[in-house]
């Protein structure tokens, strides 16, 4: 069933339907995107003007081109797209996205033309993404079908499925332009009138490129077919989802904006929680929980070592943890001794570990370094989370260890936040994170998603025991 | 009673006992700061070698010092402490900020040298404050007796109390480096021999540089005298606490930290409903909550108007609006009208505002003016969330427009936030926060404070009309 997608997210040839030589137009940032991107396939631009389009030479008509075309993307107005998928279907294209809107969400009449439209498709066994979509992107091959300014994306191991064009734009501009780590594969699925969530999913769950699957929905075509679905990849990936419309007020909206009917979402959560599917309440878990997954391992489990630059920041950061379902960990008398000989006297030592009491001892560079080292090596710590301190007079060295550190246990993550100055932060942030070190906003927005990561890490346990 | 703490927040001169002229130590780094602040009054080093720091001749002793004596800072360490404090006793100096460490929190030596301190200081009338603490910061005055190297610090509306040196120090450097808005009173009690929370918020009640409230608290001395005291104080400006210590984990840690008993955290929320007091849970929300009533009037009811650049942000906004406890204003048939004049004829005009159904028709600066306009002018909406475009292409005049409007309606709060790109966010970001329009990252956060700002207004308002 997957293959069928791998037309979508790794063709070798596309052809642009309504292709435009005017800078700005939807039809030249299809070209100018996929430019940028740096996509190695055939690029056909499709144009009745037939002129040269950003120095590809451009066509008629689809009939015109004289090879085989993988993916056909049509950016034309609703009312023109039927003659060229119809010489789509003529040529065997096997995949079309319809960017263009003007259909089931307009009126009666782009209703009409949506059943024609997947009329055409089903004769021919030609799949179809949208209409009224963003598009895609895929990473692996340099791809973007979207009509919104991208710019290059940078590639990494997340997949998003949403049910927006906000995702395949401006949010996929932010994560570009505001985080670190990378994307490979990203479907805007419009008004899904052929290819659904529950098929990109599984194509998704198979992919190797992806390790972490988040969606924004608001509705599904077919629920079953997707909690199947998800039943199958939650046990070897997180799948994570912002449920659109799960309070009234938004499930009236969300009838508006897709026509979605919410149902009762106690009866979804217990839904997804059966298929093995983590839920997040905000817009900005879609990301932050994104950063988690694809700089570290998940948490083995829900034991948290941390340390603070402060006795208080040590109080709030152990609210947070027990607030969000998770243990401080206990740890081992090999670790209280070590604690206990770089302390100050008069300290008990206890976990958060206050850093207040040992870098007056030696200093903040070793007494990070040792610290953290102590914290890795204790076998009853599932997940670290290090608050560390950005300042212009703390050095550097007091956190570029970290990374090294790290990589030497591989299945212990470790999330971090700052407390301090916004420049020395920012610049923390960047070191981290371009060496796979998650850095989150101060303080506490590790533990939003940190039960979250947990669960999903528990489902693929269970799984991987019962099987 | 509050007038005593005038000589704290508002001294006219100030002796600096353990004053050093090596850079980087402590009793240099108060003087640092109070150079880099401005302060105007005098300044007096107290240094055995008596020779001149950083331009100021200073004493072997507080008898020598010629003038009166508002206020004392020691950051000698504790054993060194007594002798000159008999000195201030004799001098009838009024207020006394001992810095140093090493008391109660330490050993019982520590803690017997608290109380010979308290005895001193009781015998001469003199109030304390600390021992243990990172000390003041009072911008009306250009004063900070922190010895945590601070800069300059933004003046604004905002007085935080904290029971953490954190407070005084990197955190304010983050509001001082990572916000727009500034603060007026920052006080860190530390151990609170003397001096407590009743007794400054007394004091920032009354103060009219003082416009909200903001603490973190582990424990209180006197719990029954600051809720009298907040009872008062909530009557007319928001008291916003965090805290520390309100789950198992972090109350254990508190113990270690401060020796506060945390007491059962379901009766210390009664009580905190009946002071009038507002909690937060999150220690970002401190910074978050200070934003919002430093730059715009507290929300007069919970009838929440919205704009989003998409129908699923707007469906987002609707779903984090119920789950914050507020409500999705119903447009007057009047707004309702004009919004519909502006819109694509096959959209149901609603509450959040889908501003992709309007920008295509009137351009994103014509199209995101007037809807604000008509939100602005329609009766029914006590505050608007607007969730904007930050994006190169977008033009900045589309959002340039909000101080100006935003000043015609002051008693109805805007809350700011946008998609799209990481530059232009920060761009904007900085524009808007310079007038006095608070910005919030994407795209939520805005409603983590917002229930927190109408219930101190509720109650505001409410004691208002009983009176």
């Amino acid at each position: 069933m997957s293959k069928v997608l791998r037309h979508f997210f790794e063709p070798r040839s596309v052809a642009v339907i309504g292709a435009s030589k005017t800078p700005g137009k939807a039809g030249n940032e299809i070209l100018v995107n996929l430019l940028a991107n740096g996509y190695q396939g055939k690029i056909f631009p499709i144009n009745p003007g037939g002129e040269e389009i950003l120095g590809y030479p451009s066509f008629r008509s689809v009939e015109e081109i004289p090879e085989p075309i993988d993916l056909a993307v049509f950016i034309v107005p609703a009312e023109k797209t039927l003659a060229p998928l119809k010489e789509c279907a003529k040529k065997r294209v096997p995949a079309v996205i319809i960017a263009s809107g003007g259909y089931a969400e307009v009126d009666e009449q782009g209703k009409n033309l949506q059943e024609e439209i997947l009329k055409v498709a089903r004769s021919a066994g030609m799949r179809i993404i949208g209409p009224n979509t963003s598009g895609l992107t895929s990473t692996p091959v340099n791809l973007t079908t979207t009509f919104f300014p991208l710019g290059k994306v940078r590639r990494g191991p997340i997949s998003y499925i949403a049910q927006t064009g906000n995702f395949a734009t401006h949010t996929m501009r932010w994560i570009n332009t505001a985080e670190n780590f990378g994307v490979a594969r990203v479907a805007g699925l419009g008004n899904k009138i052929d290819v659904e969530d529950s098929e990109v999913l599984e194509y998704l769950g198979e992919d190797p490129e992806t390790q972490g699957i988040l969606m924004y929905v608001e509705g599904f075509r077919e629920p079953r077919r997707f909690l199947e679905a998800a039943k199958r990849v939650t046990r070897k990936k997180p799948v994570i989802i912002l449920k659109g419309g799960r309070t009234k007020a938004g499930a009236e909206r969300a009838f508006s904006h897709t026509a979605s009917l919410a149902g009762n979402d106690a009866v979804l959560d217990g839904a997804f929680r059966q298929a093995g599917i983590a839920r997040v309440r905000r817009y900005a878990d879609l990301v932050n929980a994104a950063k988690g997954i694809a700089f570290q391992a998940l948490p083995p489990g829900r034991s948290v070592s941390s340390l603070a630059p402060s006795g208080a920041l040590g109080v709030v950061v152990a609210d947070a943890c027990e607030s969000a379902g998770l243990q401080i960990a206990r740890h081992s008398e090999a670790s209280l001794k070590k604690l206990r000989e770089i302390s100050a006297s008069w300290v008990t030592v206890s976990n958060p570990v206050d850093m207040s009491a040992i870098t007056p001892v030696l200093g903040p560079v070793e007494a990070y370094r040792k610290v953290t080292e102590i914290l890795f090596a204790d076998e009853g710590v599932d997940v670290i989370v290090a608050i560390l301190l950005a300042s212009p007079g703390t050095p550097m060295e007091s956190y570029r260890f970290l990374p090294e550190l790290s990589r030497k246990y591989p299945r212990k993550p470790i999330y971090v936040s700052f407390t301090g100055d916004k420049p020395s932060f920012d610049e923390a942030r960047d070191y981290l994170e371009k060496h796979s070190i998650p850095v989150f906003s101060p303080v506490e927005d590790a533990f939003e998603i940190l039960p979250i990561l947990c669960r999903c890490q528990e489902l693929i346990s269970s799984s991987s025991l019962s099987e």
